[in-house]
């Protein structure tokens, strides 16, 4: 039973670290450009301060969920890794969301604020950093999994901790 | 000892409370309008979805905050609190990371996609909105610390929970 616990967690963090890496590796290699008044513009990920704290963060998640593959449960690191895990799911998710809120200006715009969206000029690089959000939100869902698994002694009446 | 440990989580709570409500009410009531080519525009918090998205999670968290307040400790529903204050902690981490990433780009705009800053025209509301931010900030951190309170069984070794 607990051999299943251990693999059923080595699985969980195999998804995030997969989910991590390949949008690092999708939003770092998305570029696109465009010509206007014939000057040719490339638009990269590293124009945004906002997709490049995205990366970070996952470069983060995925070096954290590198080094806990190799943390045995037994070990004294044990119940640090519980609080790391909720540290890093907060991460991911503080990552997706300031990147979801720049994917929306840069898809609809703001007309209030006279900012325009820049997708039909750069279809491929949107089309590539879509691909690159999906997978930055599928790891914090993959984390909060995690997170509830080795807290279920916690809220499961049965093995509830009294204060 | 149990009261002292109620006592700090209900202080703590009030914190939260105050910073969720406190950073509604300012966002809400900013406002402020400029002039172009004759023109008035009136700059809100509502123009922005991200905003909006902003407000609707505070709103959450200080209603979830209020309600929590009256849950007994020796309630049956404790154990599910820790779960849904991670959630909270979630929630605020993803509004305030998006609401932030959108007062970058009106704050320093983007030259590469061509949206200008706009805190030189509406001084005023982007003031407030800053004001607003780091009530945003203040809460998922008092959250934060609420979260390792209730979790201190797991990590310290001396209430380790078994597997």
């Amino acid at each position: 039973m607990t051999k299943l616990k251990r693999l059923f967690t080595i699985i969980l963090r195999l998804l995030a670290l997969g989910a991590t890496t390949s949008a690092i590796i999708i939003m770092v290699t998305s570029h696109d450009s465009t010509e206007v008044l014939n000057l040719k513009f490339t638009v990269k990920y590293s124009n945004s301060p906002t997709f490049k704290y995205f990366v970070i963060v996952e470069a983060i998640a995925s070096g954290y969920t590198l080094m806990v593959l190799f943390i045995s449960p037994k070990s004294v690191f044990s119940p640090l890794v519980v609080v790391l895990d909720i540290v890093t799911t907060l991460l991911l998710t503080s990552g997706i969301s300031a990147a979801l809120a720049i994917a929306e200006v840069g898809k609809k715009g703001n007309s209030h604020a006279g900012w325009f969206p820049i997708c039909d000029q750069v279809p491929k690089f949107c089309d590539r950093v879509s691909v690159s959000l999906i997978l930055g939100f599928a790891a914090p869902i993959v984390y909060f999994v995690l997170n509830l698994y080795s807290l279920h002694p916690v809220f499961n009446p049965l093995f509830a901790v009294k204060p």
